[in-house]
C-alpha cells in the first residue's frame, strides 16, 4: 500500500507551511520535554533510593523505551504480549507482564522466554492461576517468574494485602516449579486525587500494603526479592519507599491533560501533541473545524471527571502554547469542533483554513494508540526522526 | 515481528476451548449477521429508489467493502485519504472523501486519482476551500469533482440550505476547472434522537435541505447531479428520498449498542463483538475481571447519554447470547471489569479463570479501530476467515 508519510522524506521536516510534507492528522512527541520528564522521575526516584520500572503501555516504542530504561535490557513493564514480542526482539530482557495471566497465554510467555533469553515474569492473584503455572511449570520445565499481584486500594485486582491464608496458599501452589519473585501493586485509585497530601496518602498506603504483604509471605517461609509499586500519581508523591525495591510508571514519560489535573505532571511538560489542520469556521456558533477528531484524539474524556473538563484536548499553536480557553469541545470520527471554554471572555483566535494547531491529548495512552508512529520534535520545533510504535495484541 | 495470531492456523478455528488458537482480545465479526444488516438496508433503499454508497470508515476492510457495495468498483464512502489509497488499491473507484477538504491534501487526492484512475471526489464548504481547488485544478489540469457540504441541522459543517448566495458563490469560485458534483449533508443530529417519529421527521428534514440546496444551485444555472444524504438512522428511518439521488450510511453493517438505543439496529443484529478471556475475579465486589479493557473495546461511552447506559459493552457468552443484566461496568487500559446493572436481581454468572466472553460494543467504528484484522465467524460460531483492517491517516 502507498504510504505518502514515508520516512525519510520527514526528517528535519517543517510541521506548518507550505513546504511542510506532514499529512495530519499525525502525533508530534517532543524529545526535550521526554527527556526532562524522564530525568525528573529517575531523579525522584534515586533519591528514594529504588529502581525505576519504566511502564511501556504508553510509548509502546523502542526509541523511547531505550531513553526511558537503566539500561538496554530493561528493567521494563508491559501491558500486551505483543509489546513483550516486540521489546524482546528490540534487545529488553527483563519485563513484567502486567496483566492476570490466562492459562491460554503461558505458551505465549514461555515462547518470548526461549526465543529471546527473556527474563519475562508474570502476575496472577488466584489460587486457580497459580495451579495454571505450576502445572505448566511442570510440563514446560521452564521455571517461570511470578509476582503476586497485591490490592492496595480496592481499585480492580489482587490479593487483599492481609490476607495471609491467601498469599501464602498462592505462593506453595506455585510450588518450586515456579519461581515466586515477590508482590506487585497499582495504587489506582490515586487517579481519581488531586491534593499533594492525598496523593502522598495514597504512595504511604501503597507502600504500606507492599510491605505487610511481603512481609507475611517472607514470615511463611516463601521468597519475595521483589517489591513493586507504582502509577504516576503515586510514584511522583511518594516521599518515602522503603521496603519497595522497584516503582513502575509509564504516562509521566508524555503526560497528559488528566494527569495535569491529578497534579503528577504540568502542562507545560506535555511531551505528545496531534497536529491538525483547520479544513473549517461556523462563525454562527463560535466554532472552528479541524481533521483531527476523535480518531485521532481517541475517545477519552477522563478530564470530565475533574476539576477542569478540558473538553478532547487543549488546542495549542504551531509552537505548543495554548491559546487561551481554546479547547476542542466536540468531536465526530474525523472531525474536531474548536471552541471557547464556556463563559470564557477571550477571544476566538483568527485561523485560516490550511492553518495548523497541535491539541495536548486527555490520555496519552489512549491517544498514542490511535497512531503507528511518532513524529519526533526537536529543540527547534522540527521533525527530527520519525519513530514507529505498535499496537494491537 | 512474531505475530502469534498467524492467519492460516485459525481457519475453521474454534472460539474458546483448549484446542483454540485465539488469543484474546480480538475482533469477532458474524458474517451472517453482517449480510443480513447489508440485505435489509439495500432492500429499505431499493423500495426508495436510491442508490446505497455504504461508508467504509467503520469496516475499513476490503472484503467487507465487497459484500457492501453494489460493485467491486463502488461506489463507496470514505472518511480518510489512508481508506482511499487502501480501497482504490483494492479495486474501488468511485469514492468520495467525506471530510472538508483542506488545501494540503489536494496532491494526495490528485495522485490517488491518478494511480488508480479512481473517480474521488472531494467536500467543502466554504469559498476558500473553492478558490484552493479552483486554483490546483488549473495548476495540475485534473477537473476535480467536487460536492458541496450543506448542513442539514446545526450538527456540524456545512453551509446553510437555503443560503443561495454562499452556494451559488461557492460553485461559481471552483469554475469551470474543477466539476461541481452536487451537495453532500449528513444528519448528525439524529444519532441524539430515539422516537422513531423524530427520526422519520430527521431524515425528512435532511432530504428537503438537500433538496433545497440542490434547487437553488440548479436554478443559478449550475450543475448538482449529485444529492448525497445519510446517516445510519436517517437511513434507515427514512420513508421518502424524493429528490434524492444516494444515501450514506456505514455503522448499520455491523452495528453497535449506540445505534441499538437509537433504534437504528436491534441487538440481536450487532456482528461485532471482542472475545475476551477471564482472568479474575473480585467476588467481594461482584466483579469478573477480563483481559479486555478499554484498549480492546475503546473509550467510547455513547450510551451513557442514552436511556440505557451500557458501561463499555454488553457480555455475550461464546455464542453471542447476552448474559442478563452482566455489563463491562468499568474498564481500565488492559482490564475489564465485569458488573451487573445496578439494580438487577440476576444471578452473577459462573466464569472461571480462562473462560471466554464476548462483548458487544458502544460503537463499531471505534473498537474496529484498535484492531489491525476481523476473525470472521461462520454459522457455526468458528473462525472461518481473517479479514485484515485498516487505521491511520
Amino acid at each position: 500500500m502507498p504510504d505518502n508519510r514515508a520516512e525519510a522524506p520527514l526528517r528535519s521536516a517543517e510541521i506548518d507551511g507550505a513546504s511542510s510534507p506532514l499529512q495530519t492528522p499525525c502525533l508530534l512527541l517532543d524529545e526535550a520535554r521526554l527527556r526532562a520528564n524522564l530525568a525528573g522521575m529517575r531523579a525522584h526516584l534515586d533519591r528514594l533510593g529504588v529502581t525505576l520500572r519504566p511502564h511501556l503501555k504508553t510509548a509502546k516504542s523502542i526509541d523511547v523505551a531505550r531513553l526511558a530504561m537503566a539500561g538496554p535490557a530493561g528493567p521494563a513493564m508491559v501491558s500486551t504480549l505483543r509489546e513483550a514480542e516486540y521489546f524482546a526482539e528490540g534487545g529488553v530482557r527483563d519485563m513484567i507482564y502486567g496483566v492476570g495471566i490466562a492459562p491460554q497465554k503461558l505458551d505465549r510467555v514461555g515462547a518470548i522466554r526461549r526465543r529471546w533469553g527473556a527474563d519475562l515474569a508474570v502476575v496472577l492473584d488466584s489460587i486457580e492461576q497459580a495451579d495454571a503455572v505450576a502445572a505448566w511449570a511442570a510440563r514446560t520445565g521452564d521455571r517461570l517468574p511470578v509476582l503476586i499481584e497485591v490490592d492496595a486500594d480496592g481499585h480492580r485486582s489482587g490479593v487483599k494485602p492481609a490476607d495471609a491464608a491467601l498469599l501464602v496458599a498462592i505462593g506453595r501452589a506455585l510450588g518450586a516449579g515456579a519461581d515466586l519473585r515477590g508482590v506487585l501493586l497499582h495504587a489506582g485509585d490515586s487517579y481519581g486525587l488531586s491534593d499533594p497530601e492525598d496523593l502522598a496518602a495514597a504512595a504511604e498506603a501503597e507502600r504500606a500494603a507492599a510491605v505487610t504483604a511481603a512481609t507475611l509471605l517472607r514470615g511463611a517461609g516463601l521468597p519475595c526479592p521483589v517489591v513493586s509499586v507504582g502509577s504516576t500519581p503515586t510514584a511522583r508523591y511518594a516521599r518515602d519507599l522503603a521496603g519497595v525495591t522497584e516503582v513502575r510508571a509509564g504516562v509521566f514519560m508524555f503526560g497528559d491533560l488528566f494527569q495535569a489535573g491529578v497534579g503528577s505532571v504540568a502542562v507545560d511538560d506535555i511531551a505528545v501533541s496531534v497536529l491538525a489542520t483547520v479544513i473549517g469556521h461556523r462563525r454562527d456558533k463560535g466554532w472552528i473545524i479541524t481533521d483531527a477528531g476523535w480518531m485521532a484524539l481517541s475517545r477519552d474524556r477522563g478530564t470530565a471527571r475533574q476539576a477542569v473538563d478540558q473538553g478532547y484536548g487543549v488546542v495549542c499553536d504551531r509552537a505548543g502554547r495554548p491559546y487561551p480557553d481554546l479547547i476542542v469541545a466536540d468531536a465526530n470520527q474525523e472531525h474536531g469542533i474548536l471552541a471557547l471554554r464556556p463563559g470564557s471572555r477571550a477571544a476566538l483566535p483568527e485561523l485560516a483554513i490550511g492553518d495548523r494547531v497541535r491539541v495536548l491529548p486527555n490520555h496519552a495512552c489512549a491517544t498514542g494508540a490511535q497512531y503507528d508512529r511518532y513524529h519526533v520534535l526537536d529543540a527547534d520545533g522540527r521533525v527530527a526522526a520519525v519513530w514507529p510504535r505498535i499496537n494491537g495484541w
